[in-house]
């Protein structure tokens, strides 16, 4: 079995940290980047841990390694750690990075840390704060070149030069006209191509993608992917700059967006558990269950309802679970397309009739399909052809109504503003299986009665 | 209802397209983003589309536009187009993006595109066409600048000035060593604010990151986003530089993979199919339901097998649909965990005993307390304490398992270099419906024959 590098980055410092061998952890750790050193944190005790991260010898790589740390871990850390150290670090990193880290933290010692920060730096974080965190006042950054518009382009590059470096990811110069307001944006390209005497109005781009500070962080992601952008500006209402939003922050949006969107279809939370303990699992996890529980319990009091017919016909009960089966997949199926269509903009809310009716479709032809097959099934094992017609039509209905229901309940909660991906768990599921059951046995009934 | 702005648009340009209004078409068209135009329009007759293309001035807005369409609403656009518009527009777009689009073309017509371009643009093509379209070589861009490491910073901004401006998402410049090979990176800031007269050498940083042609590009993407890099250069195996991906790719890509890793697991083919005919969605979905279709046909001779026993104990059947469904639920729970884990880095594949036994643990608590629970509603409704028990200790059992095999199945998945998302389907589920009926089964004749 080949390992993985990470797998081995892991292994060597285990090794390194057990025999104590400072010298060659020392070249370890500096070469490698905290991002994987973080990584690996999880595995190595709270000791070990502290021996590697004293060894690293730039702070900033120190901070980079604890904004990658998961809230648990990075807690246990931190507690740990000498307070003042930690402000030593977190000076040295972007504002939306230490606001993160100080939402994750427990509040005492977060204040802590911002009472003992640089006045100027300990405002802007605070400021950040005060943004919901998911939305792009949160995930903002508040440092940013921002120049009036007649600056030339001289003089342009001398303030570039002067800026702080701790200004993340600079490749845009945005352009400030009347009224403070954003009036156009340059790429530093084109600041260097340029010919030096003219001003930035004359180059900049006055069309420009902006979003508001309340804008919700999945919207302000869609944006940046859909328009190829690498950084967009915040604004007020009345058009002044309050930060940027870069395109490494969005790559981390989409991925979160899209494991919380994985996770909430399969009832297993919105938020990664796999570090989290037993327990906490086992909290996230119980409420969906208790929800599929209740249909489970539903199913068991349509299936008393109808004990006559089951005593009389007691072959009926070896097809509950392929009906069933059938309609449950092919309702989660049309529920995942709708739910992944509506998050990639590839189906809008409007269109609800037809999303519904071709799902809808779909399921009568593929309920046609295997109704026809498992009828067949059921004639050829118990010589009915009664048997054999109930099986097949119970297959064709519960496989349309389920296609069709997959379909409507995402389309509908998106309507209301309502998250769809919850609509693909245990609702769905359970509103298929009791009409599926009941659907069943009321055709046996009827065809069974003559 | 407030509706959003692209259905605005939709409407808008549809009402327009109707009356024929052409200057305000001509208005509202350019002034668009061509990414918005191509959503609208699959909404739109083929006349329709050609009218509203033909009123976009700038080639290279028509060319975005292309690159957005789906394959099937390209095609059938592209057909009707004369061929030598085609090229012109073709000509303004990067090397990557023509190649994409060549490659979605009928062959023919992609073959008479290429002739018909500049010799070296073709040249360019025709070379990233020979990569995987799922490598890094399928998905770079050939055009970026490099310069030798002795250029002062003077004549590289010279360089710079003179460089074509279709070199896609400038803000690095790459650094050519001995033997052509690749030695390091400035970025512009670094560029701009460094003195005229020292060489590149001085300011580059030279630990960089870089792909092979043949890496997977996937694992490019995770790299782009693990590290917050904006752009990652291509190399062979001599370290010579083949051409870079930039991040607004990357994020393509990991959208693109979270909607294939959504849709596999719900067995509904692993590309977006709804704008795809019903024809096409119902040959994609068809397999896996046959895969669901066998597990319930083999389900039925599980229970024709118990037929005596659920004779003679009819209530027995109330219970099955509640059983299957806690185990399939938290089957699919342990199993979506993994899947999403595992591509999220946050598994790693050599950790299978652990996370096994983890989902296990969770599974046998939760089993403990639903078993519970239906056992008292079993007992309660039927007065049996022996009906009860068999269905606690079914439930509990049944969550264990399943739990247990919802992680296994993709952990061996992965280390046999399978694609995990695809063991959360129909195996789990069939796995799981026909081991839970069986234990019910044999726990309910242990227990009623005494």
């Amino acid at each position: 079995m080949t390992q993985d590098p990470q797998h081995i980055l892991v292994n060597t410092l285990k090794r390194l940290l057990r025999r104590n061998s400072r010298p060659h952890l020392r070249k370890i750790v500096n070469r490698a980047h905290p991002v994987d050193l973080a990584r690996a944190f999880p595995a190595l005790s709270l000791p070990q841990q502290q021996n590697l991260f004293g060894l690293i010898r730039n702070p900033e790589s120190q901070g980079i390694l604890l904004t990658e740390l998961d809230r648990d871990v990075l807690q246990t850390f931190t507690a740990a750690l000498p307070l003042p150290n930690l402000i030593h670090i977190m000076e040295r990193l972007p504002e939306d990075d230490v606001a993160d880290l100080v939402g994750q933290l427990p509040e005492d010692t977060g204040q802590a840390l911002l009472k003992g920060m640089k006045r100027q730096q300990s405002k802007d974080i605070g400021d950040l704060l005060r943004y919901d965190e998911d939305s792009a006042g949160g995930i903002m950054v508040p440092g940013f070149i921002a120049l009036p518009e007649s600056t030339t382009v001289r003089d342009a590059i001398r303030q570039l030069q002067k800026a702080h470096s701790d200004v993340e990811m600079t490749f845009y110069l945005y352009v400030i006209g009347a009224h403070e307001r954003l009036a156009g944006v340059c790429s530093l390209r084109e600041l260097v191509t340029a010919k030096p005497e003219i001003p930035l109005s004359a180059i900049m781009t006055r069309e420009i993608f902006t979003v508001q500070a309340d804008t919700d962080q999945e919207d302000v992601a869609r944006m940046v992917a859909r328009y190829d952008l690498l950084a967009i500006p915040v604004v007020d209402t009345e058009q002044r700059m309050l930060g940027v939003v870069t395109v490494d922050d969005v790559i981390d949006i989409i991925r979160e967006e899209a494991t919380e969107d994985i996770l909430k279809m399969a009832g297993a939370g919105d938020d990664f558990v796999e570090t989290k303990s037993v327990l906490s699992s086992i909290r996230i996890r119980l409420p969906w269950l208790l929800a599929s529980c209740a249909g489970g319990v539903a199913a068991t009091f349509i299936i008393g309802y109808f004990e006559p017919t089951l005593e009389r016909l007691i072959y009926l009960t070896a097809f509950i679970p392929v009906i069933m089966g059938m309609g449950g997949n092919i309702g989660t199926q049309s529920a995942t397309i709708v739910v992944r269509g509506l998050a990639m903009e590839r189906i809008q809310t409007q269109r609800l009739a037809p999303v519904v009716l071709k799902e809808t479709a779909v399921g009568g032809i593929l309920g046609f399909v295997y109704g026809a097959l498992l009828g067949a099934v059921a004639h050829a094992g118990y010589a009915l052809w009664r048997l054999g017609l109930v099986v097949a039509l119970a297959v064709i209905f519960t496989m349309t109504l389920a296609a069709g229901i997959g379909a409507l309940l995402p389309m509908s909660f998106a309507r209301f503003k309502i998250d769809p991906a919850v609509a693909t768990g245990p609702f769905v599921t359970s509103a298929i299986d009791i009409l599926s059951l009941t659907l069943y046995f009321a055709l046996a009934n009827l065809f069974f009665s003559f």
